[in-house]
């Protein structure tokens, strides 16, 4: 029998917490600590924090990150933060003691045009140490991305690449709906879309990755954030919308090249959404559409998606690498490394 | 500038002249030489044998390989045959040479259960020169293996994957129109079927990758042909099919462990299909869907899938490789290497 991968998980906030739930089942890993600050978490037995059937597991989450690293860790499942100047110290920390990283920070995904010197640093780091990080989750790093540039694989030539997301909030986590907006007047959203609350990060990330792996130059990217307005009562678990109300954000983000749009996204993340999906069109030679009718769930998705990186970026070239360079694939639980 | 990537075109059928004026097309490849033994082709211009309207070239078609890859040389796109024991001596050639190979060759999309012995010698050879070689194209290489692995990263578990590939063969060229059989009997059709004349080659190879993929054991995989009858008269450009008639071939191939399904692969092509499509399906946590609606161009795809992966073959640790290690993408007609 193979050894087991050593993981440990850094943040265990609902996402995390649905990593280390993921991780458990799967046999080829074996989780050796968890790090976070929370005072209410800290200290306490990591099976017990996420709630599962089976603990506690005899793993403590720890306060500091310095500990738990100090031991024999083959791969750290970072996600405590969407903004890679928040997460530096965090991801160097990892990375010069020796750790492979998948992050689910957003900026991290494809982090090279909106942060080159933070990424220029973290290559550095990871070469000098051997090993490889990566930022992904669903979005970025996977509907959006890494399923554009599959699909590409399939074209002559692309000429224009579009992609939505159409998410319907109401069976997804309050903290979701409310980062959502749902149930704000229009101008308490505008309210907090100014002050920078509510946004989706990641579409930047995923058009920069898309242009590059496409070949397409872009003079500009743009992103908006619309609310979406509810034209009926929506009731979900966890709240009511009137008509009027904020239902949720309907957000843009366009790569542009001499004025005119080579790439073009969109996300729409509201309670009540009809028809969710997600799809991915390209025009070129030939024409391409790919769909999945009812789209990926967002948070199952993304702890697989980090979750089943886990070993091709063990695999990886050092550095900083994105998903437009791995391959992507299941761990399967009884997978070995 | 980057330099140009050299490339060789070993085969001038269909296939290979479909990737050999893609290629043409993209600035990031050269196109240094082409072999095929056919009397017909060998000592003609290349861009007259392929038709092209900026033809001649001044490349010169040759019917054997060894002066064409005295030259340097890159990458040699390869598309002779389906079956890998055939197209051994050429393979090894090719890699003698220092080259990397993106073959065509169904057989060699995931060989190792079949030709573990050959699959063995092939890595070793290019492992010797430092050099990497695959098999690719739409199906095997894309649809019903590369798709559903990807998909599989959005997966928690996965219990059961099936890929259906539905292809109107009316559009689609006479001498695959014939390949499928349509416009014969019943019994014709029977009769080609045995003597192995009608068959769609990568079924068990892409099972074979999938289940590697997915950590799959299997018992065994098994593939059955059966004619689909046409219900109405189907015109084509090229024939006629009427009732009672073959419209074209119904092909399954399942993986199967304990007497139980795991993979389902279904091919129908034929002429006049209502609703071609490829669509992948995962049972586990969660189910997921994903379809291209229309499907994928055999033909155009196939070309695409192959040109598209010169650059991965490229940047390939040396050995025998195979999609599923792979990162898909498009070459840009812009792009260098």
């Amino acid at each position: 029998m193979r050894k087991k991968i050593r993981v440990v998980q850094f943040g265990v906030g609902p996402i995390g917490a649905s990593i280390v739930r993921l991780m458990r089942q799967k046999h080829s890993l074996e989780i050796v600590g968890a790090v976070d600050k929370d005072p209410a978490k800290a200290g306490r037995d990591l099976g017990e924090v996420v709630r599962a059937k089976d603990a506690p597991w005899g793993v403590t989450v720890s306060a500091a990150a310095a500990s738990v690293l100090a031991k024999p860790v083959d791969v750290v499942v970072h996600t405590t933060s969407s903004y890679l100047p928040n997460v530096m110290d965090e991801l160097l920390e990892c990375l010069s003691a020796g750790c492979c990283v998948v992050s689910t920070c957003e900026e991290l995904a494809y982090p090279f045009r909106k942060h080159p010197e933070l990424s220029a640093k973290l290559d550095a780091a990871a070469k000098e140490e051997g090993v490889a990080l990566v930022g992904t989750g669903v979005n970025p790093g996977f509907v959006m991305d890494k399923l554009v540039l599959v699909l590409s694989a399939a074209a002559q030539r692309v000429d224009f690449a579009k992609a939505t997301r159409i998410v319907d909030a109401s069976k997804r986590r309050l903290q979701l709906q409310k980062k959502i907006g749902a149930g704000m007047t229009p101008e308490e959203f505008r309210a907090q879309v100014a002050a920078g609350v509510i946004k989706h990060h990641g579409l930047p990330e995923s058009i920069a990755m898309v242009a590059d792996g496409l070949g397409f130059a872009l003079d500009e990217i743009t992103e908006t954030i619309e609310p979406v307005i509810a034209t009926e009562t929506v009731k979900t678990e966890f709240l009511e919308v009137a008509p009027g109300q904020v239902a949720g954000v309907y957000q843009i983000g366009r790569g542009i090249w001499e004025g005119e749009d080579k790439i073009f996204m969109e996300l729409q993340m509201y309670v009540g959404a009809k028809h969710p999906a997600d799809t991915v069109e390209l025009r070129g030679e030939p024409n391409l559409t790919l769909t999945i009718p009812g789209g990926t769930h967002g948070d199952i998705a993304t702890a697989a998606v980090a979750v089943n990186a886990i070993q091709a970026i063990l695999a990886a070239t050092a550095g900083l690498r994105t998903v437009r360079d791995l391959p992507l694939g299941i761990l399967a639980p009884n997978a070995t490394p």
